[in-house]
């Protein structure tokens, strides 16, 4: 690894420290989320399936975890002074809830079209929501800039190696959960890969033989993209029941080395795949998943053949899913 | 209360004294579930809302207390002959995971038109599972003889003090779970009425001023409609997403003597309002629960203005609704 940020260098070696270093703090104010056997994925996948329950942290996503490793390292007099992200779900839930639990102002910049359940959200927490037209990219540039104008700290969502061993800590709980008898492999979702990145960090220092699988929608997979070309490259993004992952990959992003040295494979599910997941789940585990959450979990089912026999474990990072969105979901061929 | 089962009084004090009991034994083998507050409920109520979040249980419904606090009363003789139930869902799955853990042989008769993912859940937890018919009614009284015939233990999902002093833990965790401060308004599901009466034995006990206020689907609601003729009348019901709670009560119910004595005031909801809860939950709080649990939400929320100032708490009972059920709750107008 040779990428830097900041001076400091971006190498799966010192994320995992950090990560195992800050995992006592996030059980102070986060979920101690559950990795539990999910039967009847399980039943599918015809060999042990263990989820890493995500979906029940809070604010209902891994994002918070993140959030809260970046609002650790701030000063008292950086927090109050305030706090600048620039997201339209769950990134923006993090930073409000760890501001609101560590003290600070927080600001968060969300599209105009953003969904008012989640506006209200990040408001309970007591960040100011500020409305700024519909481009995601145009509107982090924004964001990034009135942070560097008013001197206050910018959280981003996935290009900040803070954030990266904040989600690390799912994979030092993983170890913890899953005991003696290891994991071969895992599933784990990637839209900007800050979640991938951390969590493989982590597995890959203490099981150098798991093998980690990086689940996309085929619908808009930027980082696989941008891995394959060997540098952030666009995609032509078609709509995606995984929101949660949409979105292309920042310039310059440091979790693209990261992804490059870590994930051994990369899966792409179609649509119908991660809504079929998305059911599985629902049926037999009666836990309400969101689709970025549905991806890891097709892409296991896609993979099974080569899965025979192994203890499987799978990353499910959210439940944040709108009910008319779940209802178009369910209701789809 | 007058009523006696086995000779034994069926007095909400008794149950309570049960429930105080057996809480301990609960935590073993079960969930603690959250009481969390609901934040898009408690805005849409104008009041703080309590949530008893037993859509988390184990087996995901309340119904696993109730099954193991009876299972608890077996001798391991009597477990290992065998226990025999009747239950096309979430009674069924308690009393294979009640056996499950404490060790027996469980036979499950289920209609024939069970669904399959039901059917494996419950053969998961090493229960025989027989399908007879599609009448519950009949089915209840074939394993009862069944039961009989062979010398094994029947055990009913609702009319049963033993079960229903299971489902008063609810309570029990409920008054610690509440702290110091009390509740003024407990709004719980009712189907046979085993929930509610262990549910509200517990809680008025301690909070003598607390009103417990009994919802059902008004599209199938024996119980109300019993306890206003004051006696077990049939209704005339109709389908609802509330299946947990439908059915006509059994003859000689004891449960109709508590709810007789216990519920304050009776919430009767159509459907649309069931579905909207139902929705509500997904969209602010992003879980999954059945429709017998939106059932407990539509009537807190029928009766919002009443609530004004108060302390609130929701029973939760389940999360077990098939994707294609929720799917069609959803969409519908």
């Amino acid at each position: 690894m040779t990428e830097t940020v900041d001076g400091v260098p971006a190498s799966p070696a010192a994320v995992a420290a950090q990560s195992e270093l800050i995992a006592p703090r996030m059980r102070e104010h986060l979920t101690l989320t559950p990795l539990a056997t999910f039967h009847g994925v399980a039943d599918e996948l015809g060999t042990e399936a263990l989820v890493k329950c995500e979906h029940l942290q809070r604010t209902g996503s891994f994002k918070a975890r993140g959030a809260l490793a970046k609002v650790l390292t701030l000063t008292a007099e950086q927090r109050d002074r305030g706090v600048v992200t620039a997201s339209s779900g769950n990134h923006g839930l993090g930073v409000a809830l760890a501001l609101s639990v560590l003290g600070g102002r927080g600001i968060v910049f969300v599209p105009d079209t953003a969904s008012p359940v989640k506006v209200a959200a990040i408001r309970r927490f007591g960040a100011e929501v500020r409305g700024h037209g519909s481009d995601s990219g145009a509107m982090e540039t924004l964001a990034r800039e009135y942070a560097g104008e008013h001197d206050l700290v910018y959280v981003s969502p996935y290009n900040d190696l803070d954030v990266i061993a904040g989600q690390g800590t799912i994979g030092v709980e993983m170890l913890e959960q899953a005991g003696g008898c290891g994991l071969d492999a895992v599933f784990v979702s990637v839209g900007g890969g800050g979640l991938i990145s951390g969590v493989a960090s982590v597995l890959k220092r203490r099981l150098p033989g798991v093998r980690v699988f990086g689940a996309s929608p085929s619908a808009d997979a930027a980082m696989a993209a941008s891995v394959a070309a060997g540098r952030v490259v666009p995609v032509d993004a078609r709509p995606t029941l995984s929101d949660g992952t949409a979105g292309s990959v920042e310039d310059g992003a440091v979790t693209l080395g990261l992804c490059r040295a870590l994930v051994d494979d990369w899966v792409l599910v179609d649509e119908a795949a991660i809504r079929a997941a998305l059911r599985l789940v629902i049926d037999t585990e009666h836990q309400l998943i969101e689709g970025a959450a549905a991806v890891a979990v097709a892409a296991a089912l896609a993979r099974r053949e080569e899965l025979r026999g192994q203890r499987v474990a799978i990353v499910s990072c959210g439940a944040n899913i709108a009910a008319s969105t779940l209802a178009a979901a369910l209701t789809a061929a």
